[in-house]
């Protein structure tokens, strides 16, 4: 690949002369594509492979004819992969590529190849072929950090944090509760891409240019080959859409929101005013000169993501706009967005998953939080509801004076006396301690999915054995 | 529509005289939801009567209470679907706009109503079981949009067109298989909505205001009683994500593309250059001047479609990136996006159903642009291939002297004479004149899901069968 | 607001039962615009009424005719304004209800009012019209929301806080100098504004559909009167652009985020944890359980609106895409998206320009947070280079010692002693006192733009005459 | 620049083993920039220039050290651009790479370059001066491509084609008016990068981290010496914005929404039913077996740019929403979007220019087609108004009458003979004849900016004059 070096020069010249350049040099700028779609060269070898036997396997082409185009393709493999193929942008294209260079290797027969297919059908394989496998690793990737998260959740089940709304504390929930909602967002995220790929895994070879071939080919071989549920049943769609790509950009860009909420948490709690974590060494920089300081670069990194990630889910949408069927040019736009967008998704999955493994939490900074702010107002009201049947509007309005009593004395709720209770409201008795207190309110949330304890284990337990 | 001119005008004079408003109109026009949010009546009420009864059930409130409850939502229902609500901005939200109503009629009783149940979870459970819906009246309006291609699909299954890249014609194709090719699409933005229904079909009530509750509470009962397929498992996670949000406006996207590239396609084929198609009356404008114009409006309009559903999708990415769990009030500028997209993504399916419907299709004009411009050239390369064994290229080179041959005599390809045709290569027999003509072309491209009339009527039938 | 709830229900009906709806419902719902473009009427009048005057001017109307529509439209004008007037979606959009209410009011000249005009040069026109007051409006609310932060940064000039990068502190600055930074980025909005304004100002009027007109008209005379600064120079543009719209979306949304970030900072600055300011209670919701709680709403909301300002933006820029001169009904999409951009844009500066006036800065604790961290060590590193003459390099490990052994006592830079100091570099004397502590530090940042007290008040100084 | 090939080949080697490779890999792929920030090189080396040479005078540091920094960064700038300069990632980006060179070439004094500076001043400053360039280059590609149209439509300024609205023929007009309307826009659209310019040519140099510094720099003399206007106001706001890149990117989009339109035009008139232009083969691709098919790929690439560019744009406005002041790692995000859109705009003006100039016109196909579809019609309704007194809505419907006798008749307007148009209105005289026809039409239509021959012309004479 060392030509890419070349290409980014030579591009650097083009463009600081760009006016002077003929138009031949504009147009091969503006039409070639092999410099971003050479990434498809695995795809594209594995689909001419299948697309070959089948031809063979047909009597379309002779088996020998197959054989000798199966080794020649596995020789620009190696070639490829070695670093040692000569990407030529005159070529256009990584088809041409490597077409153009098993027909040196192979002569005649690499001419057969390209019987009963197109550019169009192949170009629709090999991305769907790339898509799939990022579906694949976008999966992976969430998995590991779902079990980062679980890892995270397990430690702290029972360590009381803020729950916080509007940035306020709100109530007490408990640091495992906390993870665990991400568990279930980022599981969503993974069944989405499931979902995904189920949908575009089928198989466009065979279409040919976009109204099939007249040879007598036979499509569910390849797709099987290729791993392909069944061939497209409409050739014209098959070269025409991209909605597989679409979907899987807008199941990235949803994944990327969560992860931009969860690193937001991380950059507010990493800052000297909440301290509730302190970040790994490894996914921070510091200052030559500040050396308690640690700056969370990473999770800035990840909160940003989205930007990019929906930025292409936003241009290959209006890329599509609008296009007549079938293949128009604009379509081959559609690559370096789903690239973008999978390397930096599956790269912030992978640093998100590390920052939470390493992650220090700082428990008692988390109780000490939850404890202020008389977060356990609610829990006083919802008992005089419950154990000394006030009408809601009257438990909040005795709970409200005593907040503001507290407030006067600069205590917290649990450390006014019962005497003082009683002075608002008789029916109070010594049983409201039992709820007051960070530790007995999120004991007390034990309604399927709450914050106590109990709750928070069974969530996990039920991942965990899911997982397994 | 009087009325409207009247909050059109209140609106401008607030809008003109904003600067001498005090703070208190500036804070109600920005906080308030109550105009956009009352669209969420009658799921708000149906969540509450769920709710009540759950309560009554497990011993939290009388059987009395519950009963007043009841009776009275149905009257606050009727009074609204009635327009008798008197709706209020300072009352904020629907929620607390029936809650209020209700104490009017019930009394004390509806102060019970709110006990383990928080605004948090209740909007959570109205916005989603109002999504819910819209996924349901989209599939609805692709079930019956599709059911129209077909109609089109049937008539047309072997009337001849060109099949275009570039806008430039290619191959010739027939009308049904083009219009099969937007059936699958079709049906794929079918099944992301279904998938999007099943993912999103969780009960977030009973989450409370993010940690959930002391109360003895049933969220199975409650989850059942709305047709959710289960409560939701993180209280945390139950008000934090608008996840089906995004996943309902990046599916509606995606069908609104599928809807702008069919959209984009009648209004070229209605252009006087094309005329492959005749809109109806009832779906285009005419010139008082000029009773032959035809405009085709509400194509444009569908194909605009897809800006307002990608811009209502990049609004909530956009609120929703950054946001530490649980709720922050961002996030009620989720409702307006959503409500947008879903109105004229359901107008956009019916009035594309209804101009599919009643298309008039010029059988004549589509099989004489076919008929054009050498659109079998492949198919005589690939009959050269096939039949006569020509390798890949040679078969492209003689393929090319022909056409220029018949562009040099004004003719078309099946106009040349045999002995014109041997005289450039004497391979050529009699059989050549099977695959040229767009009708022998056509019927030729026997492959999986290709242009033939035999596959066409294949597709059309596997897809009748599936929807009956 | 009663009668928001029937058009929702009617249009709830709409929708439940739109399938069963005939085409023409369809029809009209997709095709009408009245609903949103009645916003124009003011437009609309003020251009019809400078189009007729031309028209007499000229001879082209007589001009008894001319005062006969002239009084026509101030009737209409008074219809809609005092709410008599009868809208009606079969009359499509504003300019036809306009028209169809004047030839019921003045009979057979309103039919003249028509001449040599079309609806593409009056929608043009008037939409022109309304997007130029939104700039003034705009420049308006900036102009505002930049005094409110001017008198913050004068009470504040000299209060310390910290300096934060990735939200860690970095340097101490002072409140002064944050709020001009605010203050140099919404001028930079303003004069965006003030540009696009520029740029727009030209008349639409009398381009007709969109090849001009035979009759005699004086396309510089109606300009005038409408407050325009010259006709537009080609008629296709003048009825086929929208990018005046795109360029008032595009400013908007850099304002809006401009607006986050303040916003961002504000809910973070309230946290429990930050405590640096408090909002007013105007520009927050309490509980009624929890007196001392606030959260801050607004700010929220405030940050959310580069949501829905982007969308718009993405929408129209989306609609736009690759339409075909000259009017395409896609063009009927841009208006509602402009009109809700501007006026959440609008609804946003004043509300922020009434949460920074009401703002309550917590001095102390902004004091004591700039004083933590050792935010001073830079400093520290400077004197040594500046006035000790150690390379740079050898300052910040010097620098980085001292931060060590501080941390080790417990204490802060300043609290350090000269011999302590000096046992780590013997070329430290008792000047460094002089820049350590937080006002030195400031005091000491006198380059011009810094955050030395001095140079902020010459900053206000500056905004001050600037905008007296 | 070899290395970028080795860096690319072991991103992939990195992105295959994602898993496997442990946190370290992770980060420095996720945190360093390098890989593309190098493209700032000049600049950075331009500002470091700057600023040695400012210390020097200010007497910061020696004149001696300053002349040894400037011949050391001419070095480095020289094994640049001559491919020499061994990039590396651990030392993160192009500041520290620059600068760990300087130092291995010219020792110690290095060091002192970086007094009084910052990596955030620095940075704001490269990439200033990066946006700046490219504005000045986006005015340079859109002044050739106006002095494109310009050329085109002085050569057809009376050739007489359909003015379309709907892409149905509405009136005639001329093709050189058609030219003029998209030299309108692409002029607005170089305003626009002009006002961007202006607005950001303000020096961030001397803002250091963020509070400026106690250095007694000159931040006037370093603005100067980088041909800015004057140093930025406030050093805050100096690291922390991004607006200029937001304004670049805004102005970008627009331009490539006009860029998309006449792609699109492009596309349409060449297909085999329009057939109004030919592009040449400089700038379309041909099928080795249909020699006469020309596929408008550098159109259709053009019109797909505004996906991408729009994408860029969208992606750094959500990296910007809602991040705190002053610098956070988020932002290191903006530059690979400015680069692409740049790049990207850039290309497609080059390329529309090239297509524009060798475009072939098919002056007769246009001039047919402008002749169907009764496309005066409008022009006889004027004559009724202004020459016999009709009043609008007669005329219209006198009008429609005839047109329907011409369509029952088979023929154009100009067809019908006097005494058959008398037969419907008997105030038609002779004169009728006049405005029939498509030339007279045109010639007719002399309001300001209309599309008669002469108007077409003054246009054309202000533009030249405006160039020149």
């Amino acid at each position: 690949m060392t030509d890419t070096a070349k290409d980014s020069k030579a591009s650097n010249a083009m463009w600081g002369g760009r006016f002077a350049a003929g138009p031949d040099a504009i147009m091969e700028a503006i039409n070639a594509s092999i410099s971003f779609d050479q990434r498809l060269y695995a795809q594209d070898i594995r689909g001419s492979r299948a697309h070959a036997a089948m031809l063979a396997a047909q009597g379309i082409i002779s088996n020998k004819d197959a054989e000798t185009i199966r080794e020649g393709l596995l020789t620009v493999l190696s070639e490829i992969e070695g670093g040692n193929f000569p990407f030529s942008a005159a070529l256009e294209d990584i088809h041409m590529n490597v077409e153009a260079r098993l027909k040196e290797i192979i002569g005649e027969p690499a001419g057969r190849l390209h019987t009963a297919r197109s550019r169009n059908d192949q170009v629709a394989t090999d991305f769907r072929l790339w898509v799939r496998d990022q579906c694949d690793a976008a999966i992976k990737g969430l998995d590991a950090l779902i079990r980062a998260l679980l890892g995270q959740a397990e430690a702290g089940a029972d360590w009381v944090m803020p729950g916080f709304t509007h940035l306020q504390t709100a109530q007490p929930v408990t640091w495992g509760h906390h993870m665990m909602a991400y568990v279930e967002m980022f599981a969503r995220d993974l069944s989405r891409f499931s979902d995904a790929r189920k949908r575009m895994n089928e198989s466009p070879l065979g279409a040919a240019a976009l109204a099939g071939t007249g040879f007598p080919i036979d499509r569910h071989a390849t797709a099987e080959a290729l791993g392909f549920d069944r061939p497209m049943a409409n050739s014209l769609d098959a070269v025409s859409d991209r909605d597989f790509a679409l979907e899987f950009l807008s199941s990235a860009s949803i994944c990327a929101v969560h992860l931009s909420r969860l690193a937001e948490e991380l950059v507010i709690w990493s800052s000297a005013q909440f301290r509730f974590v302190a970040m790994s060494d490894k996914w921070s920089t510091g200052s030559s000169i500040m050396p308690q300081k640690r700056n969370p670069d990473a999770a800035e990194l990840i909160r940003a993501k989205i930007g990019r990630i929906l930025g292409a889910t936003v241009a290959l949408f209006t890329v599509m706009k609008g296009l007549p069927l079938a293949y128009s040019k604009d379509m081959q736009e559609d690559k370096e967005q789903v690239f973008d967008a999978a390397d930096h998704l599956l790269l912030a999955l992978a640093a998100m998953e590390g920052m939470i493994r390493d992650l220090t939490v700082n428990r008692d900074k988390l109780e000490a939080a939850a404890s202020s702010g008389f977060s356990t107002a609610t829990d006083l009201a919802d008992w005089l509801v419950r154990e000394a049947g006030l009408p809601f509007r009257d438990a909040h309005h005795v709970t409200g004076t005593l907040v503001a009593m507290a407030e006067a004395k600069g205590c917290d709720l649990p450390d006014l006396s019962l005497a003082e209770m009683q002075s608002v409201n008789s029916a109070i008795t010594e049983d409201i301690f039992g709820v007051l207190g960070v530790h007995n309110s999120v004991a007390s949330r034990q309604s399927y999915g709450g914050t106590a304890p109990d709750q928070v284990r069974a969530q996990i337990a039920r991942w965990k054995e899911h997982l397994a």
